[in-house]
């Protein structure tokens, strides 16, 4: 594939994702994505993102750590945010909640083509038990 | 800080801790190591280890997916093991799982300054709920 300067590249798919501006998504995301092990493809993923803005109208995400080498990027992100029902079966209802995500992208054709991800949801679970 | 070939630094401090061989943990590790937002010091991460092997008798660290820029590696690991009683408040007491950790290591002074930690707890919930 043509060399892809990934850590700019990168930049550019969160600020896709924080336009919210789906419509681009194939511009970054291959046809044939995989997350966490499962290949779900394109419009699956799309819609998992379009879940994530629905059950959380204030996400954000922040870059924090990021790696990236020549075929891989690697980044742990941060979130601030008010989900407004349950998130990751937790009941947040609306609660402010700051948490990581620590994620790993593999590239395939100038697009992300493998992502594994995890999120740190004990740290959501231990804000709840302190806020009313 | 003298130059450091990150991925062979990791792969070497993978292979003391597989080794087991933790007199030498601190040619790796910092002696005022962070983990997941604590300054722990190396004594306390010496003995997190100790208790892993403790809890895991035979726990192995296999490297997955290493990202290394000039200052950061990042690294999927993967683990295939039979922790004897509980292990992250889930009780496996002697059945097989096999996860994966998403951990990035931040360097200083040619040694491991930072980790950033997350464990896929929810595959080893899935695997027990599947297993008598």
């Amino acid at each position: 594939m043509p060399h892809l300067d990934l850590p700019s590249f990168y930049r550019r798919y969160i600020d896709c994702l924080n336009a919210r501006d789906l419509d681009r998504l194939g511009e970054f995301v291959h046809a044939d994505v995989e997350y966490n092990g499962n290949r779900i493809g394109l419009p699956s993923y799309r819609a998992m993102l379009q879940g994530n803005y629905h059950d959380m109208p204030d996400l954000r995400f922040q870059i924090r750590l990021p790696v990236a080498d020549a075929a891989t990027v690697a980044c742990r992100l941060h979130f601030d945010c008010r989900p407004v029902g349950r998130f990751l079966d937790l009941e947040v209802a609306g609660r402010r909640v700051s948490f990581s995500e620590n994620v790993f992208y593999q590239f395939e054709d100038g697009r992300i083509r493998t992502v594994w991800s995890l999120i740190d949801k004990a740290a959501i679970a231990e804000q709840l038990a302190h806020t009313a």
